[in-house]
């Protein structure tokens, strides 16, 4: 068995659940590999190797150490031997997005991990939100984006099948960080030199509720035209 | 940390996935209660304490002791000594979903197992299908019911939050189980005297898929009016 774990749902974001509802601590326990936010949708998350790292929308990465920091929304697993090892040509976002044809994993969640050098890199990243929270929505329309050029770094990400649409943006949703720790947010558009690293598939997706949380058990999902306003909130990604 | 476990999906079964792509043995090392059926969608399966029970197409309950028996979906949990104890006074189906409200889990995954008498309980049992399988709707449209009347048994299943449609059929999914083993089936409706039992919320839902199987691994979800085939196909309730 090999498994994703996810914190919260992306329509619990989109219906405003921003608040922090599980710490870095408790994530780790369950991956050293992901991706995520902080509390009020604060940046984006980047996880390797058990190390957090955090690109805020001022464009800082900030090593985030103190457990005790708390996340409304994250994915993780555990990287394993058993991924499968890549080689990758020089190529851009869509042709990163064409692994999902060439190892045919549509029913399949999957994660991948690519390291090397890149010609260009375009992120973003969310800016945090105070209470009351505005919907993931609103966010979407004001997220500073950020360009790099001649850079090294890694791409961090997971893969979602079509019917998980709600719980998680479906298709890709990939992140960056520089090798340098300066660099990095949201993945929206590259070109690539050469790429290596691993791409694992999945049997197993468990999603963790914090149905503890007094507001997230009694927020009311908003399910209408639920996939039309996560293209607009993460992007055609 | 509470879970859900469910193998495959309900999407799956819609898109013809019904070859066992588990065993009872396996299902059960993730859960000694639940709900499922076997290879064909032959039947509804009524999980006890570990016990598998299997109410048939034709009206009898079979006790499935071959660990090696295989499904294509079921969902099980272990009881715990966590969960709420009930005592219902008597109602009826909507009586039973109105759980929900009560206890203000719309976004929370749950089980339920109640135990008492029942003036009527009315019944379905999916008939097993041969493969090249059909859709489940096609299997929806020719399901033989059962009725019994002043009998005594056991309610057992789930609900799941909307969001989950797809992966689930949203809202509550419900198996019932005579005490003397003779009579069983997807519950559709029913007139209890006095109940007693179990509701309990889960944090987590776990949804395993059997990415090994090749057919499962390549098969093209329906996704178009999922929700709309899913009613029309699992029922109101």
């Amino acid at each position: 068995m090999s498994k994703i774990y996810q914190h919260s749902t992306l329509a619990a974001l989109m219906a405003k659940q921003m608040q922090g509802t599980t710490t870095i601590g408790e994530l780790l326990e369950h991956g050293d590999t992901g991706i995520g936010t902080l509390e009020g949708v604060d940046g984006e998350l980047i996880i390797l190797d058990g190390e957090v790292y955090h690109a805020d929308e001022f464009g800082n990465i900030n090593h985030i150490t103190d457990m005790e920091t708390k996340t409304p929304f994250a994915t993780v697993h555990f990287a394993s031997d058993a991924a499968n090892e890549l080689a990758l040509a020089p190529t851009d976002f869509a042709g990163l997005s064409d692994l999902q044809d060439q190892y045919a994993f549509k029913n399949n969640f999957a994660s991948l991990r690519l390291h090397g050098d890149f010609k260009y890199v375009y992120v973003r990243a969310a800016p945090k939100s105070e209470a009351p929270y505005p919907s993931l929505l609103q966010v979407a329309q004001k997220q500073p984006t950020f360009t790099a050029e001649n850079i090294s770094g890694t791409i961090v990400g997971y893969f979602s099948p079509k019917l998980y649409q709600g719980t998680v943006a479906a298709g890709w949703h990939l992140h960056f960080l520089s090798d340098d720790h300066q660099f990095g947010g949201h993945l929206l558009e590259t070109q690539t030199d050469d790429l290596s690293g691993t791409l694992e598939s999945f049997s197993d997706f468990q999603i963790h509720l914090p149905i503890d949380d007094e507001d997230f058990r009694d927020h009311t999902p908003v399910l209408e035209n639920l996939k039309q306003k996560i293209q607009s909130a993460e992007g055609g990604h």
